[in-house]
């Protein structure tokens, strides 16, 4: 059967592998761009590099890019990061020069284009009102337009980085103080940006007015705490005390914490794909648990579609929560009918086209004995080229799988995310050109099944005051349309 | 209260740090020593080396300290091996000194005391027969008795392998042919062994009389493979034949496939840890999967016991299949109330002793939300040192669980292993002096629940003529007890 | 003997161990900052970078800590850079990042301090009128002004590069194109700087208007070349054409190259060390030889000095050159008393306090046979802290030597250089407060003798018309005091 | 001009890349295969492997391949080796489990075909005896008939190590005490062999009864010290006592020294190489210095000679001795006019054709300022293939010299090397075919000149009653010659 137009330039560009070298990515997923860590003033003397690497690993899901801490060490900032892992890129020997009671750590993912040493943070920077080194996690709408504009008056750029458009936007403001130029800056940023900067003296902790990404704040013993989530308070044994608001800058220093609203926005525009995939699921967000929300999405996904079928089964990792959800509120039995294999990583060696063709049996195996003669469920959070989905079922048929149904905790991607998210593959998103049908048949499954948009923000529950950015399912970015239209390829 | 003397004997062990270096290992579970992979004549000219590489990945949880691969070039062996993961053992330029068409490929895990570069396999060595490849999963009961008699008589020795003693044994054998040669040689081995060889024509695979350890046979084309499970063979699309049997020796060359029973042994005396813990889920072993049998074990466990309880919770991944299992029969939901953090590796660094302390936080991670307030079952598949389960326990109980029950899926661990598990700590089974009373206080759990012997024969139902080692937790280990009783400590 | 107030405090910097770490280094030399290399239009598709490879090799002497290359790959400037050896820094899978025919390269010494990833060069660094990237051998006296004001007007720095002021004032220069912002700029900078740049079109070479840095032009079928010294040439098999002029700019692009002076600078003040010891021998400079320069040199020193001996030793192998010329000029036979191990590198472990006291022998060793019962005259090419003269007196002396009589090519060092050599150590120049007779006492020689400032100049005889510093003998620094005296520590 | 048919056949060798890799190895030159290095009772605690350590780096230039430690620590063996220089097996971290105050080291160089991790030294072997590490220098000229024997009575081979052959012989030997076996052992041996052993208690140092190789003994307080040159004490401030004498075997334990004649072997053949070429200047040699001996054999080569010339140039740094000498005797200036670009090492890499050609140009410099215009004496110690020799004299040409005469300070080498020295290349020896005049004209030489082999013996001038092997030269091997027939190729 022939797709519409839109759909058949969709299928050509899924199927072109999206990285040519030998490296093994999982490249059907949605990608975080980062993880932000900040501690003021750890109790112990020198510990602060240490917690924010133990803070570091606990946010590595949100980038495995690079990694990199800078201490504060009397007032003196020292840098160290680098490509990889966070366990990669910090050796003990690493420890002895980055001695200090304040730190802020980030772990980065990027698309390859520029996955450069030089894009690494955090960014440390000197300028007439001190040092002052910064860490980001989002990604500035009019980023762009604002570079230009200090290019025009004789900025230079060592990187690709919004964060050092931020930090130019700092040193060319007319406050001399550091921080109050800092928070001047803000008004001029446009987009999604949770940041944690640290000058001589303070820590800084900043939401942008719509919230898009997540940032809360932890105390441990004396010290404060500031991470993308909550789980990297539990790694480190600090106490959860609340998110940073939208619109908030919090400043923790010698004399305290002070906190300064810098926006009347109203409206929030929090991501909800951290509910759906980014964030860790023992996080809390905005006093929701992420777990049990992913579960509350696949137990509503269970009462939307109706379906006779013998068993359910998670694509893991990403659909556990959701398929126990609708396990549990469909009554069809729960089954581990995929296996992960935990020891195939990053570095994995494809030596020949042969011996590549096998790479998708590397990571998930499907079992035959519980698949056998089934009418199969597979739940997933999401689809995004549609690639993956469309192995694994294929591979569950041939374990004997008699009927595969997808089903999906979220509705159709049909929108690339200008806030933060991978965004360098928008022509790439089956559901943005073809129809639930023609994805059905693409990726042969039996039946698909998306999440309604109302279903997934009722099974959320989070705080009802919170908003939610959902641009990626319905193209409501609502604001600075202007700069989108620009960067929409 | 106080335990009984032979309890708190085993509480000092438990409680000394098995490992003083800085690196993170998970120690607290009985461990495998080896996986062995054997591929004769691969379709692709200069494949087998990568196809072994593929192998050895799928079988990496059988060990993770060391890992190697011996080609067969036109008649030439080479070897490649060092210490670490497979990923990180094999680079890219590697494979081009790895030409040939068939190959040897093996995984070691080892007791810390012998984690020695010269202790890695595959062993190559070079006789007047020839030159031989040979990798070994499994242990010698009489290792130590044929090493001294080979050393009497001016053999010497570079390592402290098993396998090492069997290289001298074919060397000295009055059979000139080597393969000849090897399987003579086999009669004067006692205990578990499962091998993989290679010589310059041939590949050999073998099992011992008993079957202790695991070895299935499949065919990938016109090649014939052999692999420590069958989930090696998934991996790089290859076809299950059947288990190599116990007493049997497979022989594969340019004329094709010889079997030959060398041993009259009736009972066999397959390891049911490979069931329990060892083995990968989507392994089939002697005709019954491995998830399956785990899932029946836990189904088992809720028929034996009867507790009031809100909510079944796995440690994972250990407890995961038995937990399921556990909930269908019980009809107490399951939730999944920790996580496992899978960017903790074994290059985690522990900077200072407060930070070390922190550690355990790292791996696994309880959600208070699906905790909080429930009366748990907290399932795994079996209890070594005790210490993780305290740990865990404790954790439970801080995120607010109003009573932990915990649920093993296997029977109490009395004794060590002398066929091919660690068996450096026997001194730290908890079970090895303590009741089931003296244990459940001291992990603090509300109460403590093991499976029985019978149930877990029961459950794991394979094929009826397959007779178990079940010596772990009866002590009944049937053979040879002449150099057991030598070697326990 | 007492030595006077100002010589003690200067033994006493002497004897402090400079580094603390466990890494050799031979700290006892003045020593380069840097090396610069570029090439335009390679007549091999993508040669660029291997070329500049080899470049940096010959170069290799004028810095040892960091290398990078940056190649223009149509337009597009890549950038690959690195801590270490040239050998080190750059792997055979870098180069296929490093596409292209025109390329910049940089050799880096650099005092510990500032010995940070981020001060590796080239710098690269986009603005408003295109990519630009630098790399530079020499000092900015001026620099810290600059940066002053620069910061004063908004501009951020990512690290303490001179280069980072340059690149600054470029993007600020009122002239769009950013060859002629270039040229602008070049007006404002004080003091010492040979730079070669390149922008998305052309490749460009300067010198200021002193000349105190080396740079020579050569060519390479249709390539032009520019590098620190004519060594670099011979090494790819370029032709040399002339040293870039002090006060020179050399713009070379598409449409051949393109000559400006940019200075009415009439003095040249090239750098006199670049003959006594940083220049590799096989250089020529101004027209000549290092080599015979420095042989010229000793054969002086032999005529203004008379001392009775038996043989001429060099130390090796900043003394051997002196010494040949001095052994002509004398009639004493030469040599060759030490010996230099050429495995003893970097990374040398010394792991204890006692074993750490044996190194100085590990690096230069006497040969008793022919220094036993002689009166050595040994000759070096300056004494920097007195150290390493010292500790071979002191061994001479144990192997026999009758008498030791130290001869230096060149006058006592007492100041400091501003002008791109290792300024860092003032504090310890053993003849910046000791006398001829106090340092002869500590470095325990029977006889010191320096040569005249006007022998030395006398001996190169290198073009009339060149000028030379000799600020770090005479203190006569000649220009722009005001920035010195704020800078002399 | 044709070449006499053996000699094309030379030629056609000769031209052959000896090594496809792109490594950059200097093969042009006869190659030693090992140093050794023990010593016994260190003073401080565990200091052994770091005085083994500095001695592994003073041996450095007999082997660059691998390099290891086996230390005693309280009677069990610790070994730590691996591939390449000393500087980089060894980081600090590895010295903790080398502790101990006993240890044997061992550099290793080797032909590519051998270059394995598994043949690194020292062996570290077990047997009935005890345990018994090896480090060896030298060849054994029945290695391969003795292997043979071993294999048919059941020994196995994990390398291609003569030592290893040794092992078994000590392991085999009916003498129970491990020290006796050994002496026993060493009766089967015919060949050159220096060697250190270590047991549970003793150290051991050997030589075969002709003295091939070289060994001394020396004393560090209370410690005894073995190594294959003098040079090795001096860096560690250890006093030289004797040489271990042809047919010697050294014993030292607690009860002090014991030393053993077990040959009535009455003729040495000491390695004339070693004074030629491999061992250090600064070495003494039977009472000879090392450097002495290569200048009075460029003394007696310029009585030899007869050639009318301006200058004396020495090919670097091998031809820098001889050349001192010759100019003293000869009268014509010595001139450096060729440097060695001591940055150019062993992972240089080329990365394409044309690169490639230009690698000569990177190791080897002349300086046209004192070539030009004159008659050159080029001074070597030895001509091997000869392609080096003519590539030198072709770059001499390109910078003027009008006329260019080589002389050598050494005979023809006609013949290979079954002692010890690299044997692989027998068939690219150009003098082995090529008669003087075919050589002349092969290297474009004006003229050519060897030393005499009476020339030779009377310059070095070492104890009277030190025979020497000239094998090399005359074909003279003297004994084995049955065993030598069947290697030779």
């Amino acid at each position: 059967m022939a797709s519409s137009p839109a759909c058949n330039d969709k299928l050509k560009n899924r199927n072109r592998t999206p990285d040519s070298s030998t490296s093994f990515r999982e490249r059907d997923k949605m990608e975080e761009e980062c993880g932000v860590f900040g501690i003021f003033n750890s109790d112990e003397e020198d510990s602060a590099a240490e917690l924010t690497y133990l803070g570091l690993i606990a946010l590595q899901h949100r980038g495995q890019e690079s990694a990199g801490i800078c201490v504060n060490n009397g007032g003196e900032l020292n840098l160290h990061k680098g490509m990889g892992l966070v366990e990669n890129v910090f050796q003990e020997r690493d420890f002895n020069s980055l001695r200090g009671r304040s730190a802020v750590g980030h772990v980065r993912y990027s698309t390859s284009g520029s996955s450069l040493p030089v894009n690494a943070q955090p960014l440390l920077v000197n300028s007439i009102k001190g040092a002052l080194t910064l860490a980001h996690n989002g990604n500035l709408a009019n980023g762009a337009e604002l570079k230009h504009n200090l290019e025009s008056n004789g900025s230079i750029f060592h990187s690709t980085l919004d964060t050092e458009v931020v930090a130019h936007l700092v040193a060319r403001a007319f406050e001399n103080n550091i921080i109050e130029a800092l928070i001047q800056s803000l008004h001029q940023l446009k987009g999604a940006f949770s940041m944690v900067g640290m000058t001589e003296d303070s820590l800084v902790a900043i939401r942008d007015p719509r919230g898009f990404r997540p940032l809360s704040l932890g105390r441990l013993g004396d010290s404060y705490v500031v991470a993308s989530e909550s789980c990297a308070f539990d790694i480190i044994g600090a106490e959860f005390i609340r998110d940073v608001e939208p619109g908030e800058v919090v400043i923790i220093n010698e004399e305290g914490l002070d906190s300064r609203k810098y926006s009347g926005e109203k409206n929030s525009s929090f991501c909800v794909f951290e509910y759906i995939y980014f964030a860790r699921p023992d996080s809390n967000i905005a006093g929701q648990n992420v777990l049990l929300a992913r579960k509350a999405m696949g137990r509503k996904l269970a009462e939307e579609m109706k379906v006779d079928a013998d068993i359910v089964v998670p694509v893991p990792d990403s659909g556990i929560a959701a398929a126990l959800g609708f396990s549990e509120a469909s009554g069809v039995p729960y089954g581990q009918g995929i296996l992960r294999n935990k020891y195939v990583g990053r570095t994995f060696i494809q030596p020949s086209q042969e011996i590549r063709d096998l790479k998708v049996r590397l990571k998930l195996s499907p079992i035959r004995e519980i698949i056998a003669g089934k009418r199969v469920i597979l739940i997933d959070d999401s689809i995004v080229r549609g690639t993956t989905s469309s192995q694994i079922i294929n591979r569950l048929k041939e374990v004997g799988a008699s009927e595969v149904h997808m089903a999906i905790s979220s509705p159709p991607v049909q929108n690339p995310c200008f806030f933060g998210l991978d965004t360098s593959r928008r022509q790439e998103l089956i559901a943005n050109g073809c129809t639930v049908a023609e994805i059905t048949e693409q990726i042969a499954a039996d039946s698909l099944h998306y999440l309604s948009r109302e279903g997934m923000l009722e099974a959320i529950n989070a705080d009802p005051d919170l908003g939610f950015c959902t641009a990626c399912f319905d193209g409501s970015y609502r604001l600075a349309e202007r700069y989108l239209t620009e960067e929409v390829r």
